[in-house]
């Protein structure tokens, strides 16, 4: 099958031809790539940051936003069948552990991360497991919703945690409207009745910000100012910031209310803060990995309803290496989607 | 009236002769003095820490941790009578803005804060209002219980958003076991079921952690591999940090499990951490300030049932200054009291 | 000044000439009212219903749901001032139990409850505290936000304690919409990602649940099987019974799913159930009373963002029993309002 | 192997030799059983309670806690090795349905239930998945901790429920201080600060209540005035009901205060009340169903650092009836446990 694989870090990846993925333990399930989100960790890893966290002996296939249909099932599988149209949670999991048996699939000991540390999705066939898989219903086309396996999913869980602190006539600040920033103004619409407020230093962003909800918009530059009017010198209640780069950080603590919680989910920046000012303001920072299988089936829910949708841009998969460079220089709007001819 | 104040930062206090306060509002409530607890923020404040965060004009009565009895009350006072026992909330509020209207009084939009930016009760009498006032049993001496004020429900407050988190299984590792920590000890015990690790630089603090209950006492240096050790490679659930100082903030990090939350409470120290390792160990960070009234009035039910209890040394007014200088070298176990003649 | 008031149990209350209110308290506020609601509840108190729970002596002025502007202001007020255009909890609290110190301002140990066991705003002019008012941004005029002060917070309540269990890919069923249930669904659209059923037995509740938002609308008849059908056979998350009358428990106990939860907010039916089925099914059952004070405040900044709208019925004050027997006959949409000429 | 079968709903089981369960799935696991509790839900089935609920071919092996060592393992089992000691959590569930997703075993849609719709562990030998197997340390002798499996989590899971509640200066009372309610007892004074009252009509229950740690111990006649003075007339906060039979549901509500919470967890009474009273005293009720594998585990490591004891009764499995009888009659302190020779 045709497959993307990096071969060396730092280097543009190549369109292979591999040999297609087998079944290979009772609970595997292959899956028949209809597409693969193109997601700024792929450009991490390509760039080598996950090489000593989380090490992969190259070359191997990118790709962990994936949605398609099942293609052949082990012998233990009850969940699935052939033909079933499906999304796959990035992770694949041991059902077994602490953190399986929590729900919190990103805390299996055992893990396997297809695109970033076993072959991934951005091919013809991808391998997983059973535990992974959340039924589509039928209008909802793997190329159209493949984004939300880790996207939308690491929106979800932020907003999610979010969600349990926001009351009615409080300001959420959402720093970063791309692939997951436009994923979680939506969710912060549909699952909180804060005031939402909009960061971004492109008008691109600033304008699907608008598109799909968020009730200010403004620049990193005026969020200060305009902020202290909007809410009368307190600051917001709850920044999510899915840059996490640059000077994001700094920007987030400034326009926090005392009592405040600030949700880091893009990463890069350091966090770097007084703890005398953390103590008097009482501030609380949240790390937010990708969501858990729950999560993933919950925001599909929401898609089906149609009350979160996703604005993607279409590649080939042998234009993987142009959807990249667009993602990395900000030409998308929302998220590139791979699909296989 | 005798009374100890600040005449000029980073200068030792003095004894002074001055005027008793008079009831000026409504709400207004003057407390004999009975014990007023001697703080680490009172070091703090002494050293100008607090100039611009709080400004006060000198001189200023020193002492946020009081207790005693009424001694007279404005017309609209109606939860006290003169002659009631009282501890005495840290912070005076005024019961109307949003943060007194929930229950978060360090968060009063029109607060004073005796002993900090208003005369404190380093005094024979001191002026507050009817919103701090906890009925003290006639048990409980008010020079027995001062340190609960502030040392006690700020501990309180750590622990009781802890206690949230806090499952059977999970692990809590409490640093710095002196005024507060070997309350926020008991706390744990008390209120939740962690096994609790306590780790102190001194043997004074390790003996007293033993003492309150800690089931496993440990040095800075040793409790990386303790706890590695205890947890299975896996690290706290837990970290409550009572000093904040000097590197106590990269210890937590350390010895924190992926998923775990960090409870800051000492200051001083800065908070310096990458954020990608903050998104993919998923750490939250929370800062803690003084506790509200209704964490006085839990801590209060919890002594009265004898579940906690405070190891003090007592001074007289005219020996503050040493009694500062004893807490800021390490020679007291627990808390000083003041008590005036 | 006119007011309508309740002279006998189960006798239609009248238009009377009665002086004016004047302040008694260092916290007394005078309202001159620009509407007050009529509730379900008003019937229910000139039926006696509280004769024995909430006692009073007649005659007295009936009306809970209030707003208008402040007319004169005791001596230690500070959060109000002549002229303010305001809405008023229904509950006069003290500020200082344990009820109002929680927030919970409806367990208050000492309070009156206007237009129920004292005078309430079926009036030109209302006593009550500071504690009680709730600032109204201009573009709000008290006779068309007045509901909200009872029926509104009610109504909040619940949704507010539904929102902590509801969750993407839940749903919820509300009983009956008329001045409660048509806020009701709008709060669950705004504040929750639950799918809304709503079930009427009249066609103009129905009617008005469309209009509202609801995304199923059907009658008590139809709803088992329809709900069945839209659940998989497993029944909703949540049921809200805004009747509780007649059998409404038992239709709710039988549209719910295991585990799922029974929000009971009108009242006059028994609950009659078989604790084997609450334990097999894990059924939890919830009272609600009337909102606190935030409560109103939170709701308030829905309405000022035009997130929640009210359907009312405008009558002047001597059309008061016209308005009580249009309500109790099923004559009004929405809610009716009682404004002072 | 040697097993008490129900051949027909009240008559008294036998012992009989059947064939020993054999591996017929992936995730089977075959348990030699060292100790099998004699429960209440026993009794009830034995009674035919549960014959339509959850119907089952007579005849069939009683018993669903259970404890022993791993005798053999299905080819797709991980968490498990032949050897290991284990406790087995009551039920056999699929992990791949919403309910398994969530931690909710008891939810499983495809469940089976040993002893009750399945052959339990009156036996030598039990069939059950790797899925309900928690491993237990050396020191904890299966047949000394194997009524945990179900007493021990019923219990378990209510007081997680109430924990959530139950803050300091905040009391809770016990009705039924039998197998259930002396571990909720202790566990209430490990996992929360609340007072405990303990009632129950029989001495043996009131001096067990005393061992584990009750503070007011107290009979249902003698209950509310108790508690009247004891809470300054307001009533206990929360109420766990172990018994459920008779009128101890009259009992809870009369003693729960404004606001206060009652569980359910013994069962066979009708809930009887007025929703009027429901609504205005606020009154939460909640159904408890035996607890998920995650409680299992939680109890087990505060059972590992001795924070809870188990008083039991040790029977063979031919003494079976006389268990069941001792235990209809009240004669056990505790538990009774059956093990094999």
């Amino acid at each position: 099958m045709k497959a993307v694989r990096v071969h060396e870090y730092k280097k543009p990846p190549s369109l292979d031809d591999v040999p297609q993925p087998d079944l290979q333990d009772h609970h595997d399930v292959i899956v028949r790539i209809g597409g693969a989100g193109v997601c700024r960790t792929d450009l991490h890893v390509v760039d080598g940051w996950f090489e000593n966290l989380m090490p992969v002996a190259a070359p191997f296939i990118l790709g962990h936003e994936n949605a398609g249909w099942v293609e052949a099932v082990g012998d233990a599988v009850t969940s699935v069948r052939v033909g079933d149209q499906v999304i796959v949670h990035p992770l694949s999991t041991c059902g077994v552990c602490s953190g399986c048996r929590h729900g919190e699939d990103m805390y299996c000991s055992t893990s396997a991360f297809p695109g970033v540390n076993t072959d991934g999705g951005y091919a013809e066939y991808l391998r997983t497991s059973q535990r992974s898989l959340v039924h589509l219903p039928e209008q909802l086309a793997p190329a159209a919703v493949a984004p939300y396996a880790d996207a939308g999913i690491t929106a979800y869980r932020a907003v999610r945690k979010a969600a349990a602190i926001l009351r009615p006539g409080m300001t959420a600040a959402v720093i970063g409207v791309g692939g997951l920033g436009h994923i979680g103004i939506q969710l912060l619409g549909e699952t909180t009745p804060a005031q939402i407020v909009a960061i971004d230093k492109a008008e691109r962003g600033r304008d699907l910000a608008r598109r799909v909800g968020a009730e200010v918009v403004v620049s990193p530059e005026d969020a200060p100012a305009t902020i202290a009017e909007l809410t009368g010198e307190l600051g917001v209640d709850v920044v999510i910031d899915f840059v996490g780069e640059h000077d994001t950080p700094s920007l987030a603590l400034e326009i926090l209310r005392q009592g405040g919680t600030y949700f880091i989910v893009g990463y890069g920046a350091t966090l770097n803060y007084d703890t005398t000012l953390l103590v008097l303001r009482e501030i609380t920072v949240v790390g937010n990995l990708v969501g858990n299988f729950d999560d993933l089936v919950g925001l599909m829910r929401l898609v089906e309803r149609d009350r979160v949708r996703l604005e993607t841009r279409t590649y080939t998969l042998d234009q993987a290496v142009q959807a990249l460079d667009d993602l990395d220089n900000g030409r998308i709007t929302g998220r590139g989607v791979l699909v296989p001819a």
